[in-house]
């Protein structure tokens, strides 16, 4: 076969040179025709769009003809024509071609309309498919978005460590890593596993969050933000519940709260802006699919302003709505944690936009929030989308020495391994803020999928770490 | 105090309109004069170099003046001014000061000159100093240029799984991963321990490389990377060892061992060119302070085309090299895995720039490197730096599905779990290839340190799991 350098489908498809020789490669999704004229449509993952290569079965062999099935890989050589049929300006009239990679008819791909729950238990297959195609290519661009965003504001991306030593935020349950022969467990005289022997010398986590090693960083070099996964060990089989995601924590020092609300609003429209300038196709293709409303969602985030409100508003709102008959699953009141139907109607119903909500009581929120002078509420600030919920979690964090560690005291928080987060308000303490986005909540979002599980490639939940 | 809104001292170093009022915040780094007037060092971590806040001390109350130590955080109003002394352009003349944060002398970072060792353990605080706020300027960095570089030639960044049930691609020992109780250990009846209420229900452990499955996503999307965090558990004690450390490993469809070659390079190049264009204040630094030759080894790279030698050829390199006289510590033969002296051999003294070596033995590299038609080598191809030794690592992949098995046979690779992986080339295999670079190994690169464990933020090694 002539050798022709390779042409992406994505970039073929923009091509105007009519007439020219091709060479594309990819895997067949479909192949139908007649006994003359076959249309292979050919998918290489560059683009959710396939290109037609267009065979004239006189000129090719019947044998290899036989072997270009759903699923098969070939590489082909051909001239670029227009099209009228395929639904895309080009298609390939075919000159030559190799089968690269044969399928035979196990392949459990081979028909459309599986379910999701299939593809769930073919991971390791599913991003061959239209849908997660789309979402992928999302997640990239989700991802480069985000690092665009916090590098053009001179940000820097900071590797808070996925090991701890410490467990402290109690922001949920923790994995415990270990290179510990189970079978040969040493104990001291007291009976307690003795961790000398583990690789780290003492008992040791997996992350929760990389917020107070990113407050180290933002009190040196300014302005942080950290992207890496963080894990927790809820035994919760939820479609919004994942033992391991992916967040970023930005976290920055002179920024109070009225700064952070400002970030995080202009970010999370920089990231949704994003995703309808550069994914156009996938995710036009998840709205068809999937989900009719979803690029209106999209577009009416980046319409207005958030709303700012202060939690004890936002209860008298919800409040108001009991009282005129509107039915909430769970109570309504001053010092609750507000459910996800309560704040979906905040932004739903009530506002019809994304609400910022601040200054929640200090008894539901963690113990670096700042602390306002009412003595009751703290200076955190909850982002609340349309359809996902709480989509971020921020605040100003509290800069007194002193103010922290009496909060510390009262919420019994064991701090004997955090000399070194004290340090931040011992030497050269400064007001900062920050907030985190879980990288999956956020993927819901844009691409309209509805459980968590659809939106990462290999999802880690209660009995299932596959792949 | 009047409210201006910051500049950051980046910026305000780049600013000319002399006579504007800003104002900067920052950390005091020295404070020095006479009793007339006093030049305060004021850092943002935004850039290496420090604004000269120049202080006329009949202007402003003696005991807020005793508060600005080295360290303090503190807010300036004032004019900027033309600098004759500073070393800058421009400098600012105080016109109100307020300390956000006190530091008293109990601060660890009082006097210049710390040991790197003393460094380390106060880790949490290091970020603070010249050296290691370049460092992670520099590491920033070469993480956006890899984002930017995938992402112009359109690959996507997939995320692999961090916590995994199989063990199989044999890089090295693993941390075990596990909720359960240790002290309530359930066994079968033959006495080996009861997975089943782990949280995965079975044996889980953090991974050592995404490749793998980086291969499903390659056989879907067509152009890959991972960049994420990865695990050994080896008890090495060394420089070059870190129990964690970031990946990143493209992996890309369709292409064959020169075309690997040719992004390796590429890529690298980038890397390195990006560094020296976007850094070059940060790279001045550690040049100048811990590695004179940093620069021009940095430069040195970009200038010539990599060599690409067979490893057989090398040998013969180096054999001719012991035959003239030339000591090495280890012995050099056909099928021995190169040492660092000798990669570096080969990279400073014979060629005196970077060589690729390929064609490995087989029996020196992994089971899923495509094998030549010799019977004794393998598609592999190493990536050697001056001072580091190996940088990349990779191969062409073998993509025949009965090849593939004879070896994994050949080389008793527990397969038990990895039937997903066999499955990229039971269903439309396609020639592949792609390589892993170690982050921390490209940083020591191009900041010139000496020892791993001061290229990122917080160091796991054996009996560490500080902050």
């Amino acid at each position: 076969m002539e050798k022709i350098g390779r042409t992406k489908i994505v970039d073929l498809l923009k091509r105007e040179d009519i007439g020219a020789m091709v060479n594309v490669k990819g895997w067949v999704r479909t192949r139908r025709g007649s006994k003359q004229v076959n249309f292979i449509a050919l998918n290489d993952g560059s683009t959710i769009n396939n290109v037609q290569i267009v065979v004239d079965l006189a000129n090719f062999d019947e044998e290899m003809l036989k072997l270009i099935t759903t699923g098969a890989c070939i590489s082909v050589n051909g001239v670029m024509v227009e099209s009228v049929g395929s639904g895309q300006k080009v298609e390939v009239q075919a000159k030559e071609i190799e089968v690269l990679g044969t399928c035979d008819n196990t392949y459990p791909l081979q028909k459309k309309g599986h379910s999701m729950e299939f593809l769930r238990e073919i991971a390791h297959l599913r991003p061959r498919t239209n849908t997660f195609g789309a979402v992928f290519r999302i997640r990239h661009n989700m991802a480069i978005a985000i690092h665009k965003f916090f590098h053009e504001k001179g940000f820097f991306y900071f590797h808070t460590p996925i090991i701890t030593g410490s467990d402290c935020e109690g922001a949920g349950q923790m994995f415990q890593v270990t290179t510990m022969n189970l079978y040969d467990l040493k104990k001291d005289e007291r009976g307690s596993i003795s961790y000398d022997d583990d690789f780290f010398g003492k008992q040791a986590s997996l992350t929760v969050s990389g917020q107070l090693e990113g407050e180290l960083a933002a009190t040196a070099l300014g302005a942080i933000y950290t992207f890496g996964p963080t894990f927790r060990a809820e035994n919760s089989n939820t479609p919004r519940h994942l033992a391991e995601f992916w967040m970023i924590e930005p976290e920055v020092a002179f920024n109070d709260i009225a700064d952070n609300m400002d970030l995080a609003e202009e970010f999370i429209k920089y990231c949704v802006k994003w995703a309808l300038d550069n994914c156009a196709d996938d995710v036009k293709f998840l709205n068809d699919m999937f989900d009719k409303g979803l690029i209106e969602r999209l577009q009416g985030v980046l319409k207005d302003d958030f709303v700012r409100l202060p939690y004890t508003d936002g209860i008298k709102i919800l409040e108001d709505a009991v009282a005129k008959g509107h039915k909430f699953e769970f109570p309504v009141y001053w010092g609750v944690d507000l459910a996800s139907e309560h704040e979906r109607y905040l932004v739903e119903e009530h506002f019809k936009r994304p609400v910022i909500l601040t200054d929640y009581p200090k008894e539901i929120k963690a113990f670096y929030m700042k602390q306002n002078e009412d003595g009751k509420t703290v200076r955190a600030m909850d982002v609340l989308f349309p359809k996902i919920g709480e989509i971020i979690g921020g605040s100003e964090r509290e800069a007194d020495y002193n103010k922290l560690m009496t909060r510390i005291e009262e919420m019994h928080i064991p701090m004997k391994d955090m000399w070194w987060y004290l340090d931040t308000r011992k030497f050269g303490t400064c007001p900062h803020s920050g907030f985190g986005l879980g990288f999956e909540r956020l993927l819901l979002f844009v691409t309209g999928m509805s459980n968590i599980r659809d939106v990462i490639p290999f999802p880690r939940t209660p009995r299932n770490a596959d792949f």
